[in-house]
């Protein structure tokens, strides 16, 4: 699979000068490009203890993203999956750390342990104070002593990063490091394997399996399982951390290994608070991505119990652009639905020529259905007929519920009724068409104006101009020419409508996406039905 | 493909109640589910001009997370890339508009315009004052007269929000939200389908390629283009960006449409300050998942004007847990490389006696290179001899540019020399070894002592402890011995490795991935050099 990115050595450097340039002037790096990869707080002046963290790249937006006030001071970035030499976690070191000292987060990988600990023991030999924390927070392979480092490192960061924000000395903060690793419980679960830029994708996972306990740098979970349901899944995964938690309130922490969509992780954020961990969980974090593998359609979870003013620390305000803050779990607010959405029906009210003038427009509807369906045949679905004919009948069953002695309450009472009985498009545009009428009928204006208010409105909403193939095309002249009798609205009406057959380009409506030669020589079926509606008026 | 879901028919309402409890109880929602999916600011008092905006689901964070403070005061969501029905619409909009009014803030697809636009004049005949705006920024059709709404939907809702927030009346922050819509261009591109739950994965961009111009519910790009780099991809989105942007200073949004890594994200940020925007763009947000097409392989950019007050209102504070900020985009900062990073070689000094004891050393090595090479061939990759005589032979040939004379800074050079010489994990974890020996030395300790602190050291890196089978199986009993002679070390260091052969758990090291069949009865070749240096330097 592609990816987006140009040559695969370049990849890892280019993304830290993107992630740089998306930083607003927040983030710096080191002059050591191609092989020293170090990005610092633009801000760091040395007052206080460094915090240096990193390791293989691919894990975005760890490192880089938790550079920043209240957490990394520093990030030593090496390639895709692999660990930065020690010259470049040297250098991090060397330029970040003044006489308060420094503290190495390294996750419980070889080469980041071998390669971070040489390298602290030689900016010790320049007399700096470096201590080095080891996170081993991966629960997945319960019998290995050398438990892997994975998202729990976020707490890490966070919590040492908060303190050595505040002043703490190099003992406080590494002291600290070493209670939350011991505190913190990871475990992971993917759909499918990560796409390493230039390699071919493993397909290890089948359909309808998950891989539980992974790591992130592509390598197999320590089984495979079948994958019903997120509850499932959910279930599984928060069992295992279950089992680990010690008693205590805890914080947890949601983490996107980097593929699963916005929308699934929501799914998974709302089973945790479903699951066996939401009895002891107070804070959450997430969901995110933060320690990704790539673009992994996975998700871990971590815990951690948390300990005096860790709450506090989690809290405590951080510039990294790559944290998503940490809040409490809180029951939902659920907000009862306001009054008003059931439309109040007006009262009926009986008014012989309104419902003469109404039923006649039906009858008319309901005549045309047949040639109204034959012309609509010709550039849509054919069923203009059938459309217009049913809410006709409609509105002649429903005549006696109408308000028919109030007009104002009529244009809407219609509108509702078309809304309701019509369906599609056209139905809502018409009630639209209606309802609008009816708020100007109600402002005062007589109803020449409301019907053209009415029609601005659904011309607004529907977008359709004059000349788009529509019923505007026989309505809005009609309209217009209302002013000098029904007469003149009637020719107006028709020869907006006949003009329809002449355009070949339908912007908008039903017709938008036939072609110009299906449209030519054929009348819109909406702007016949205005027409002989007119005509049939003036007749 | 797998979605982390429960029923299709759940998974908004779950992925709206997760978004709720992972916000800290700053949203709330409607008691509406299944059908009215309304999310709502819990602190709203309905004192400003509200602001609703939703449409189909798939797109998260929007719309929801782009509830808060300064933003949208409600979201109303449909299901998966369907619109909202207008009760659900008129929901939101009753729940929070008082006497300021609202604006609804509505992306150019029609169903969405046709349901919100009916829910406001359901809204209206209340009595409410609601006006709409529709946002057409995707400039992939251009001679399209109903351009599609996509990610730049989202300087609506911040200029607007911010504005809203201020206390600005309904006419001004809808004036500006209609200045921000025709100011606002975007165009997508994605290398490969979005994929719908419960849907089959419709596999339409052939490897190579890439599809340009596409909308945010799975419909077809406009073309299918060759996808040669991330250089080349940005360069044709802001080559069409470019041909329609007017003069002035703009800001650039990029948009990760939901599958796309962080790294990759990174490289493209990259890309748009090398590209043809650079020159009019001053302020960035994102890269992030803003507006997404489900788990889609692909970005969008966004351009706008910056109009007077924009970039206020666009830096103005939010709550929206979805909005990433908005930053300037200023040149990166690179710092000089830290002082240091080349190890300060110490004056070779002359010292017959020593330079004897290392040789003798170093030749004991060489001469077992194939005792332990055929020892490490049972448990491991038989390269140990090899590795330790390589070692050994370039340290004699480095002997005359050792301080032979200053054991402090011996110590330091060795371990150099080691890490340089010897490669691979072995190699650094000696380095660290005599690095801190020396530091131990340094610090006034006698040599045993410094050779215990580098034991524990290069423990404390390597993870190995005692029964590991490692060579700290024979060393730490030798230097612990080493107080009451060098014959009891040796004797100490036999026994220790000796019993290696009889461990037959590897926990550390290279024997680690071994089986308990095929360690038995073989002693550890790292712990058996240990052993044969101590007995022979006693001998």
């Amino acid at each position: 699979m592609a990816h987006f990115m140009n040559r695969k050595d370049d990849m890892v450097t280019e993304a830290i000068d993107g992630a740089i340039a998306a930083s607003g002037g927040a983030l710096s790096r080191l002059d050591g490009y191609p092989h020293i990869r170090v990005v610092v707080r633009s801000d760091w002046d040395k007052s206080r203890v460094a915090l240096v963290s990193g390791g293989g790249s691919g894990h975005e937006p760890a490192h880089a993203g938790f550079v920043g006030k209240g957490m990394l001071t520093a990030a030593v970035c090496g390639d895709i999956f692999a660990s930065p030499s020690v010259d470049a976690v040297l250098a991090g070191i060397l330029s970040v750390t003044g006489s308060a000292g420094c503290l190495l987060i390294v996750k419980n990988y070889t080469g980041d342990r071998l390669n971070f600990g040489l390298a602290a023991e030689r900016a010790r030999a320049f007399g700096l104070r470096v201590e080095m924390v080891v996170v081993d927070d991966d629960i997945a392979l319960p019998d290995l002593p050398q438990a892997r480092g994975v998202a729990g490192t976020l707490f890490v960061h966070k919590i040492a990063g908060a303190l050595a924000e505040q002043g703490a000395d190099l003992a406080q903060v590494a002291k600290a490091a070493t209670r939350v690793i011991n505190g913190t419980r990871s475990i992971g679960m993917s759909l499918d394997t990560c796409t390493v830029p230039g390699s071919p994708k493993e397909h290890r996972i089948a359909a309808g399996k998950a891989e539980l306990g992974l790591g992130i740098h592509g390598e197999a979970g320590v089984e495979q399982i079948a994958f019903p349901s997120a509850q499932q899944a959910m279930a599984i995964v928060a069992g295992r951390l279950a089992a680990t938690m010690t008693e205590g309130r805890h914080v947890v922490l949601l983490n996107n290994l980097g593929g699963v969509s916005v929308l699934e992780m929501s799914v998974l954020a709302n089973e945790i608070t479903q699951s066996a961990l939401a009895g002891s969980v107070d804070l959450m974090v997430g969901p995110a991505s933060m320690m990704t593998s790539l673009d992994m359609r996975g998700f871990s979870v971590s815990v951690y119990a948390l300990g005096d003013g860790d709450a506090d620390s989690l809290a405590a305000t951080t510039t990294a652009p790559g944290w998503p803050g940490c809040v409490a779990l809180t029951p939902p607010t659920v907000l009862p639905l306001p009054d008003g959405l059931a439309p109040i029906k007006a009262m009926p009210s009986p008014h012989d020529a309104t419902k003469a003038f109404l039923t006649d427009c039906c009858e008319l509807l309901i005549t045309a259905e047949a040639d109204l369906n034959a012309l609509d045949a010709k550039t849509g679905d054919g069923d203009t007929g059938s459309t217009l004919a049913g809410a006709a009948r409609a509105l002649i069953g429903a005549m006696d519920t109408l308000p028919l002695a109030d007009h104002t309450q009529l244009y809407r009472a219609i509108g509702q009724e078309l809304s309701q009985t019509m369906g599609g498009s056209s139905g809502v545009l018409l009630a639209i068409f209606f309802a609008a009428a009816g708020d100007a009928s109600s402002a005062g204006m007589p109803m020449r104006d409301a019907l053209i208010a009415g029609l601005e409105r659904m011309q607004q909403i529907g977008g359709a101009n004059l000349g788009d193939r529509t019923m505007v095309d026989a309505l809005a002249p009609a309209l217009d020419a209302l002013g000098t009798g029904l007469g003149t609205a009637a020719q107006a009406a028709r020869q907006g409508a006949d003009h329809t057959a002449t355009l070949t380009k339908a912007n908008a409506g039903r017709a938008a996406y036939i072609n110009a030669e299906q449209l030519t020589g054929h009348v819109d079926p909406g702007a016949e039905a205005v027409a002989r509606l007119f005509e049939h008026l003036a007749g």
